[in-house]
């Protein structure tokens, strides 16, 4: 089964579009944990003990986890071990020549076993290829970012009129995706942006960062991105979720705020 | 000082613009280590030991020693202890918003003391800032890279005529670089773009790969590539030099590699 597949299965499965994003900030973690030795591993384990029956999909964003050295690493590792009926999308946001390509797609799908990751497309088509060679995995290519910055270049207007985001939405759509495993990057935040992208890729996946924190608005985000199906998008949320309370109650705090999350997209999602 | 007059500092007194790359691929390494247990690290180690006089900088690819796992984070982190006198690039290709950039800054800046770093522009100019902030530290941003899928979007041609590398090109030299620690990252293998990105860039230090193993031609691309002093240009090999004998004899080989690559380039450079 393709990945693109595989994730729509686990959507149906879960009935659910929300994507936890793990990006465990230290300086952020509850009082109570000030003492575990282990905090971040505790602190994301309860925090997917609490959640892996309402999200669909955990995002763990590997910066966090290189920036603690070894052991960082070494956590994300049993994190990512602790449930497989959940998608894990390793946010990595790679693209290199072949085979350094080759060696951070083992890194992603055999240390890691992630079911998908994040992909830079800027370096090209043959820089994609040896992580969209394993069908059942997915790459996740970045398209419109949700940052101010995505004007410096994706938002650069080509000769032929588009948007350069665009053209990347065209390829991932009419070349990179042979194995049906290919999904987009498209921030929350331009419902404008996010429709013209459905336009072109009605098929595709779309993960879609800038819920909450960052300020998007989640009825408009699925009105523009929702595929025809009213399907192919993950909604993803880190600090709203993560941080929900930094009282003893984290837990519980956090599967408040995905529950409440994953009712509102699916309110929507279901009322067409 | 800032990164790019350290780098010219170090380029002066080593008297060389190699840059070795540290791509250890355990398929290829001697038989002579086919019994240690830290092969990975003894094989660079030798490497570096026979090299540090000849090469300014090493530039190791993280995914190389991500793909081994833990062990592999663990080896890199010793080996960029190693020297301090040589220029440590660290080949990671990073892009993200504020806050994971700032963790890839600490995990690179911090963790392994890489003195420059290897950047992704797709994202735009809030993702580099959390790198170019440091400016004792370099980034080297993808520019016009020397892999066949460069031209997917590198080479698209934007409304104003240029292609998407040229606006690259532009906004590292007139937006980016008010810390004097940007670098470029252009392809050996393409000595008309180079010598177009030069045009535009005077004085960043450019990061050629696609010299040997990938075709491209060390004259043409120094000719093309110089700046007004005949410097600005770290010429990057890496197998060619890595894997110059696979008998035990494979340190003196690399070193004599090393050489004859470093004399090559000066020649042309000195003789002006």
């Amino acid at each position: 089964m393709s990945f693109n597949q595989r994730l729509q299965v686990a959507i149906e499965q879960q009935n659910s579009l929300l994507c936890i994003g793990l990006d465990p900030d230290v300086t952020k973690l509850p009082a109570s944990l000030r003492d575990d030795a282990d905090a971040v591993y505790t602190f994301c384990h309860e925090i997917i003990a609490a959640t892996h029956d309402v999200a669909v999909a955990y995002k763990p964003n590997i910066a966090f986890f290189e920036a603690m050295g070894l052991v960082g690493i070494e956590t994300l590792t049993r994190l990512m071990q602790l449930t497989r009926h959940n998608i894990w999308i390793l946010d990595a946001k790679r693209g290199d020549i072949g085979n350094t390509a080759s060696a951070y797609a083992q890194a992603a799908f055999t240390h890691f076993n992630a079911d998908a990751i994040t992909l830079n497309p800027y370096m090209g088509g043959d820089t994609l290829e040896p992580f969209l060679r394993h069908a059942d995995r997915g790459g996740f290519l970045l398209c419109r970012t949700s940052n101010p910055g995505s004007r410096d270049l994706q938002e650069l207007i080509l000769a032929d009129g588009r948007p350069l985001y665009l053209a990347v939405a065209d390829l991932a759509a009419n070349q990179w995706n042979t194995n049906h495993n290919v999904g987009l990057v498209v921030g929350a935040t331009q419902p404008d942006a996010l429709k013209a992208v459905r336009t072109i890729c009605p098929k595709l996946p779309f993960l879609l960062p800038g819920i909450g924190a960052q300020g998007g608005d989640l009825v408009q985000a699925l009105n523009a991105g929702l595929d025809a199906h009213r399907s192919g998008l993950l909604i993803n949320v880190s600090r709203s979720v993560m941080y929900a309370s930094t009282d003893t109650n984290y837990a519980q705090a956090a599967r408040a705020e995905a529950i409440r999350t994953r009712d509102a997209i699916n309110q929507v999602r279901h009322s067409a």
